[in-house]
């Protein structure tokens, strides 16, 4: 398990000084010490301030901000400051600009226009890490190093010609020789094959679609290209400075960077997470993203390092935060096991794009209810400090594979209704309203230790992956697999002689003809379900039956069956459930597997259970617009009180309790 | 008549063993046998595997293929395999590659990357075409060469410097001096007067609406580049081997290929059809595209070179074909002159961009729906084998012209709602349900046969053929004509005095102005029609008014409208009337030109007569969910079935019937 | 005031003989004087045909067209034929053809294909200016010169090298020194800074969205490079003739050319206006551009140099005009200020991108609605002739600013749904139901005449013009602002302590944050008015709270809100107020600024006065369909009829009555 370093919860933000008047720096000061920040994150933008010239570093000004905020008590998260480079380097080197797939090129104005495979960028970032590193190594007020800033988020996929030669030397170490590149492509349709590797390019736009094994590869270079940053600051930093290093990951708000494979490259995983405005549920959504940002650290906790204090700018309608919603949405990360809660960013900037983005102190400045809340959350954080380095309790993993959503949702396919997400997410909301916390694991994570597994649309498995999820079922375990799962080897090879190819024999079925459902068709099953989306020709193949459907293109064909096998059982979902149906089928795997919610609690109670040796924490978050009864004994945190067998929750409210003696879990 | 080569109705498909170890070859023979394959067309996308570098080929694996298919008694239709380049050739001459208007390239990756103007390209693919052909022009499995494949399909724009040139030569040979270009061009307008050749482009991106005569002659010259490359293989094909000669048209499928103009490049016309699969009534766009076939192949029998067992894989949800309806669509084909029925492909890939396109042999293997209805085809075709060269029944023609297609969907016009397939398969649409057959042929074709001629967006007329309407109809023929047609001449320049311009005298009326609703804006007719898109200032010249507005923008102006001229009858139909309202007057139509349908059957029922002599088969197609009564006598052949004066056939099934004594056509 | 040349109404159009053969232009000239036509534009875009090739001037044609006219009596405003280059200039220097944000270059073929920034262009095109000039300066029938035409409208964004090069000179001149301008576009954030002018370029494609001042300053730059184009042509044309000089400005029609900022580059202000044909009430819209275009014009009379008889052929769906609409298009222009109405074009064209543009003469010939509508028009306007010179009465004003338009519309904005013209259409459009004339003026004007100063959504506001409505409040004036107001100075920068920043003291509120709407959400005011879109969490700070949300994210929380200040009261609109809300919220307005409608008439006429010295005109403009009756008394021009006290205006019909007394501007 991964330690690092600091006392209590963090709090605070990104804090970018240089764009204001030096004279504002010590009222930030004083405002951060008045809401309770500990933590703030410098220097993340400012490569164009430190290196204004090439070779030239200008540390003054940096230097007197770290003097000031370590005066005050507060600590630095210090960026390497290479997120996005500075207008010269362009000018200088043109080629580093990123060009999309049709050749336009990317020019500086907005942030990262730099092409991730550029060796120029490589050794020009890494010279000012070293500059940087060098100067604050020691500095008391520095706490972490923070790579970079949500490496990939505008530029992971360029095409440039600089792009082609590095994918080359991966696509050769990846398969060492032309054959079994042209093997794993399938270039033998459509006049493909490549007799050199000067031949081959990223999949520029092509007068049709472009091979897809080509575009995958492409996608795993794409995230190893930006992993690769992070290898080498962090690998420079190693040898240069003591603290832990992380860099911001995007989960919930990415698919293009396979987070799971680059845990190991930082010491503590941290996370940028905002809410999608036009979305009432909102919270469900992050819920999930802190459950998997918790499954890719493997379970430790782990540092919110970005959410907003009420509405972004970058979304079409930038709803902002309800009284209440902040302090509902920041405890529901540490719920989740964040041991930090961490904002974009201190003050609102009166200029650029990001200036209707929310801060923790407004346009309008202190005498706001953004600033009351702010103040309001540290003292609350303050109040959990004991939760730190505990971890969350969870008996249902669900697989979660960055290549399996490529993949999946590459073009000519059966459906582009068949979307990666779309299963997951439902299959998360239903657990999230029966009060369960699920682990968003990797398909190769030991799963020994869960009730039940859930594999939503897992479209590309490997065989190991497969074979694992087929051993822990024999062993007793519950499994449940949705539709278009199994079907390819990581070639997106076909697994021939019936879907779902690598689950057949696990879920005892044997699919010979997928039945997408036109736009807006729906079918009913016998059970009284409706679905849309999908359909198959479904045989069992020793799977018991649970339903099927009375009408559609397949009356009579199984569309939900139970296989038992060994001392567990495999459920196979071949349709896309409503709502209700989603949740029925929860329910009853829920119960087959022995799984119980951390408490019951009325619908829109958000529970979850942190735990440490023998003691645990109970935190409940009602989202509703009523009160609610918590049954639960022990110290409610925030407020001190002290309650025997039930808490009583105000609407909209959060108690986080720690337990007079921790149920087992469940 | 063209006349080609072989017994009975060919039956198999695009057979692509380079996709498979050669162990799978012999089971593929095998299966092929038992399902009663014929014939599969070899090599289409080889051009990589048999020059794997510039000049070198290899042919061994190719000569093992074609040696077990003979062995196995299948025949060939082998490619000229230049359908789609290898990576090499882009490597080597950049200049190859296609770009978009807007300058994009499009890149190797998928298929046809590779400028159609290209000389570069057409003289390695002569190269290819010389090479196959030498090595196989005798081989006795090989009983038909087939150019390319879907010429034009993703390639056919292209407007990169190269394709300028060659644009300029081809207007060169189209005005011989620049005046006529200018004048044709209408650059008095806009300053865009050309001095030199050297100023003219393709359309490529402008700051507004390109020069309209300019654009129309592009996708002219584009098609005729296309068509140069199939003349350019067949020429040097001619040369060298003995069997027919042909490619795979698109009817249905592309706007972009003047396949009327083509017809006379191929020894026989065959087509590739695949339906829309959101559409649950593709079957009468199948029976539109085989009935255009046949127009195109001026009414000799075809070849069906690829449609699809079940789902494709490249529309938006690929929809399966449900139990019995590949038969349905194979032998609606059949019905309507296809002497051959053929699949893309014989066995689904396990890898690249078409791996969820249906095949003969599915993913799942033999034992499957798909491969027992193949199994079932390949005996039905069996039965079938006599109504080989027959010809199809056909009292009512629609003019077709690839030109005022082009024309009608450019931009600048008086509404977007006008379309040219609009009111085309609405018109179609209603014959089909009347159960009438009709060929679809160029406006230059000879109509004298024909008791109803229609017209629909006939935008673009030449003079001739305007004339030819006008003397087809004083000869007694009777002729209806949809607004927004004779607007202009093969220049689009509009012909001045009043719409429709060449039909304004042939159907006694004279538009002043053009009224084109808003969107979703409806108007009524005092016939109880209702109407929605276009209305018309219209003066009845003449013709005696059958239905005028009651409301919307022109109340009390006539709508349609019916001309007595010479022995005949012409009708203008000035608005979108609804289906009813269509159906209604296609009865009318039908009812005044003497048209009776094959014979009379309920909705649903496709019927088709085929006539060799005084031979005569009907095929009854019924598309419904119920048995129905078809009034015929003879021999049904698929089941061996005698019937007097009545048949039943079952819901979903086919018949078809050597009738006892043949009607005189209706 | 300016005073420019001529008696009565100018009546005519775009007149292009050289689309037609030399024999059409005698019937053209005998037509033009049957229907009245007095002034024809004349050499728009015939730079290809004087200048063939470059150098060689050919004006042969124009000679004998212009000799043709001054023989009928016709009039001519000479075109400096410079609004679209020859193909020549392209292939001769194809570095001034434009480029889009991607780098797309954007080729001839359509009209204006050419970088605004290039001095080949502005050299050739100056040398074409001085040639005719030169050459018609005294000639008898120009009685006005043409500036280019429509500069702007299709080319007025280029970010091609030689436009960056213009582009770092535009901004050397407005900053002086790079700190001042990177103070100004705020690059301390994002590691925007920039070190040397030469890394500046034009907001081309960037991988996220690009600096906001970056994009406002290129809005600038763009409009100021159109305008340099007018400045250059007209001081030549100065040097070399007397009549006055105009382009046509497409006010109504663009957001990028900032015309209040180029009225003193014109002798008089002329406009292009055409209906948005899907929008019934679009004659509403029309107002609008009329009262803008006199608002440009400092309220001097104008010239509507096109408008459309009917259709025009570049909206998606061109809607013709209703027999009489054409007429009230045209008089109410003429009410709100035109002095001239012109069309585009006078014959309609049979080839080219504008074939299907109505004409005054129609494809169809004299004898069609829309000829003898002209004639009837050119008598209307000669019994109109007497109003010429004269001004309109209006006492209120809307605020209009090009730049607040711009910068309110950039991304990362709080709603996509806060455009800039839509609550400043709402205001206008209760303003014209109510039967009130506004002057659209720019908020520099000066204000003290009005009664009523509306200000919507003035994001961007100067401190200056902000302190000038303050003023013209506390002298007594009432003034409305609404949401989104006054939030940034001229560098985009917020304005720090509260919205809305510039406008916070003069309206007594202060808000805190914005409270965006979701799609499609509504909320509800204690005032029973519904609303959408917008709210926001302000505080009243002086002013009195009308009404308060009662549901929503805001329950409680005001919504509109009046400040008494010195001797007049200054209104905020807090939300979206639905259009029975804005009625009544413009009604009290009305009422308590004591300003009344011209006169009082039924829904649905529209009624303006015109007014010099102490004569006046009613215009009454009948929009329904029924006859109305019209409070006036005096002398009805168009019919000559007498009326006393009331005047029938029947339905759809246009009155204009010389009054016998006017009354005192309510």
């Amino acid at each position: 398990m991964r330690r690092w370093h600091g006392d209590g919860i963090y709090f605070g933000g990104d804090y970018n000084p240089e764009q204001w008047p030096e004279e504002t720096w010590s009222e930030d000061v004083e405002l951060m010490r008045r809401a309770g920040v500990n933590l703030v994150s410098v220097g993340i933008f400012s490569w164009a301030l430190l290196e204004p010239t090439p070779g030239r570093f200008e540390f003054g000004w940096l230097d007197r901000v770290l003097g000031l905020l370590h005066d005050g008590g507060i600590q630095v998260d210090l960026a390497t400051a290479t997120a996005s480079p500075p207008p010269w380097l362009a000018r200088a080197h043109p080629e580093t600009l990123p060009r999309r797939a049709d050749g336009t090129i990317l020019w500086p104005g907005g942030r990262q226009a730099y092409c991730p495979s550029s060796p120029v960028f490589r050794e020009r970032s890494l010279e000012l890490v070293r500059a940087v590193a060098e100067r604050y190594a020691e500095h008391p007020a520095v706490v972490m190093w923070h790579v970079s800033n949500e490496l990939g988020c505008h530029n992971v996929h360029c095409y440039c010609d600089v792009t082609a030669e590095a994918f080359r030397g991966w696509l050769r170490e990846r398969y060492g020789d032309l054959d079994r590149l042209n093997d794993a492509w399938g270039t033998a349709f459509w006049s493909q094959r490549y007799g050199d590797w000067a031949e081959i390019n990223p999949p520029r736009s092509a007068p049709t679609f472009a091979n897809p094994t080509q575009q995958l590869d492409f996608l795993r270079f794409s995230s190893d290209e930006q992993r690769a940053q992070l290898r080498a600051e962090r690998a420079l930093l190693k040898t240069l400075v003591r603290q832990p290093v992380t860099t911001n990951f995007m989960l919930g708000m990415t698919k293009h960077m396979d987070y799971h494979s680059w845990a190991d490259d930082v010491d503590l995983v941290s996370n940028d997470h905002y809410l999608a405005a036009a979305d009432p549920q909102a919270h469900v959504g992050l819920a999930f993203a802190a459950d998997h940002t918790r499954g890719v650290a493997g379970g430790d906790p782990w540092l919110l390092m970005e959410h907003s204090t009420s509405a972004v700018n970058w979304q079409p309608r930038n709803v902002a935060k309800l009284p209440g919603q902040m302090r509902r949405n920041s405890l529901a990360h540490v719920a989740r096991g964040a041991d930090g809660v961490l904002f974009f960013q201190w003050r609102a900037s009166r200029a650029g794009a990001e200036k209707f983005h929310s801060a923790l102190v407004p346009h309008a400045g202190p005498d706001t209810k953004v600033f009351r809340e702010v103040c309001q959350l540290g003292a609350d954080l303050k109040a959990l400090a004991e939760v730190r380095g505990s971890r969350v309790d969870a008996d249902v993993a669900i697989l979660f594979d960055f290549e399996a959503w490529w993949a999946v949702e590459l073009d000519s396919h059966p459906s582009v209704d068949v979307t990666y997400t779309d299963r997951l997410t439902a299959l998360y909301g239903a657990l999230w309203r029966a009060g369960v916390t699920a682990d968003i694991v990797h398909p190769s994570a030991d799963l020994s230790g869960y009730r039940l597994v859930l594999a939503p649309t897992l479209y590309l498995v490997r065989d190991a992956d497969a074979e694992a999820l087929h051993r822990y079922v024999e062993a007793g375990g519950t499994a449940a697999v949705t539709y278009f799962s199994g079907i390819v080897d990581d070639n997106d090879h076909i697994r021939l002689g019936g879907y779902p190819g690598a689950f057949r024999e696990l879920l005892g079925v044997r699919t010979e003809e997928f039945f997408p459902l036109r736009e807006g068709e729906q079918v009913r099953l016998d059970d009284g379900s409706t679905a849309d989306v999908w359909t198959e020709w479904l045989h069992a193949d020793g799977a018991e039956v649970l339903a099927s459907y009375t009408d559609g293109p397949l009356p009579g064909v199984p569309a939900l069956t139970r296989h038992p096998v060994g001392a567990g059982a495999a459920w196979y979902v071949g349709t896309r459930l409503d709502e209700p149906a989603t949740d029925r089928l929860v329910a009853r795997l829920l119960d087959e597997a022995g799984v119980r919610p951390a408490v019951r609690v009325p619908s829109g109670v958000e529970v979850v259970r942190r735990r440490d040796g023998d003691r645990s924490w109970l935190f409940a978050i009602n989202h509703t617009d009523n009160e609610v009864r918590v049954p639960v004994s022990g110290t409610e945190l925030l407020t001190g009180a002290l309650c025997a067998g039930e808490l009583t929750v105000p609407a909209g409210e959060v108690a986080v309790i720690r337990e007079d003696r921790a149920d087992e879990p469940a």
